[in-house]
């Protein structure tokens, strides 16, 4: 049996706060077993369309994606943010190496369709996508891979993904072939039984005791979305999703827990 | 003995041309034997710091790289130019994996000396800052690096480095542990005797042919340190350096050839 892979996504708020992003970089180099980095770009690539004069649209959350903006966030998300985290990794003893969809063919992802909205160089990822033998041979050579959220389709266009979506393609992808659990690190200790209690984290969620609370509304809004992917990931071979806050990634007791 | 290595470097008068890209893609993808690309930048960082109002300074055709600036040219040449690069060679059949210097702590760079001149955040590399292990291993599995001139020194710190030193150090530090050559591709065909008639090119160099070229004014100006270096490079293990046009990298009798 291999040992279990960790995959552990961070978001914004990790990556905008210099402060956030080195004591994270600390604690993740301390993580044990091997692991795998996931990032978003944060504010960064909104702040560089904003001095490049150039819109920035979003629906439904997602950044509608023209040339230009294909060509910021690219610079902003492999570039600049990738290669920030990597080198501050690499200092604390974590052999860290950055990595887009398109490098070594990592991870291959599709247009999204034009109807019903044209997200532009917008990608999604299916689990099928992720090259599970460039990163077990990476991992097994003590790599451990940090991956933005632009990929390619393997014609030569780059996309932008979500990135909590690229963490969970990754994961599930990889629980093909080795143990995998996934950490969203989440600007709250966790799922809350009431928001204004953050000692309300409720430990464990199942498929059964979810739609408790979602009946009961302890569930409702940003959250619904997240839980049930990680509903999801869990139901096709992910051993657990951690919900938790990026200081409490090596907490054995921190977070919400979604099992099968 | 193991297969001879192809370090090719490539430069602004590829990287800034869309056809000439496509074109050298193919090319380079047709090279048989483990191979390396290191590129340049262009002047896509100097348009972007334009745009931002970031103002570029040259010293001696070196960039002066303040930390403003060196977000600019991580974004373009470690984001932009190259994942673009990498997804045009995987769409043409090549395994071609991005790195910068900190990636797997693949290259070591060391700030330059702050006197005579501060340069700020550029970089100077040794070959023993090549990481042959990783190098090795990549190339092993069948992946091609493709490395932007974005190094580290280790501590967190990114810099910025000369592409084609970046390439001579690579060689270099490679010659410890199999044959290499390095091509360097040229907006000319090569050497030539004469600057007017491109049929003119100098089929080989060597120390001693050399010395008579610069006596004579055949070589002068901006060669006279591309071809120290060469000279350099193969006192110290390299095999032979090529200097050719892009379009012409699989010719045999292509270009100026730099021998022992």
């Amino acid at each position: 049996m291999k040992e279990t892979l960790t995959v552990v996504k961070i978001g914004g708020n990790v990556v905008d706060d210099p402060a956030a992003l080195d004591a994270f970089v600390g604690e993740f180099s301390r993580l044990r077993g091997p692991k795998i980095l996931v990032h978003g770009g944060g504010k960064e690539a909104t702040r560089l369309s904003k001095r490049l004069e150039i819109p920035t649209v979003m629906i439904e959350g997602r950044r509608v994606t023209s040339r230009e903006t294909l060509d910021v966030v690219t610079m902003v998300y492999a570039g600049l943010v990738n290669k920030r985290i990597v080198s501050k990794l690499q200092a604390a003893g974590c052999d860290a190496l950055g990595l887009s969809g398109a490098d070594g063919g990592a991870v291959r992802a599709t247009m999204r369709p034009k109807e019903p909205r044209d997200y532009g160089f917008v990608g999604d990822i299916r689990p099928e996508g992720v090259n599970t033998d460039l990163i077990e041979r990476l991992i097994d050579g003590g790599i451990v891979p940090v991956f933005c959220a632009i990929m390619h389709d393997g014609e030569g266009t780059l996309l932008n993904c979500n990135a909590d979506s690229v963490a969970s393609a990754i994961a599930l992808g990889m629980a093909r072939v080795r143990p995998v659990r996934l950490v969203y690190c989440f600007e709250q200790p966790g799922v809350m039984a009431d928001i204004e209690r953050p000692d309300s984290v409720i430990a464990e969620i199942t498929p059964t005791s979810y739609a408790t609370l979602k009946e009961n509304g302890t569930v409702s809004g940003g959250m619904i979305p997240k839980i049930e992917n990680a509903l999801a990931a869990v139901a096709s071979g992910v051993e657990s999703v951690s919900i938790r806050m990026a200081s409490a990634l090596n907490d054995p007791d921190a977070g919400t827990t979604i099992r099968p």
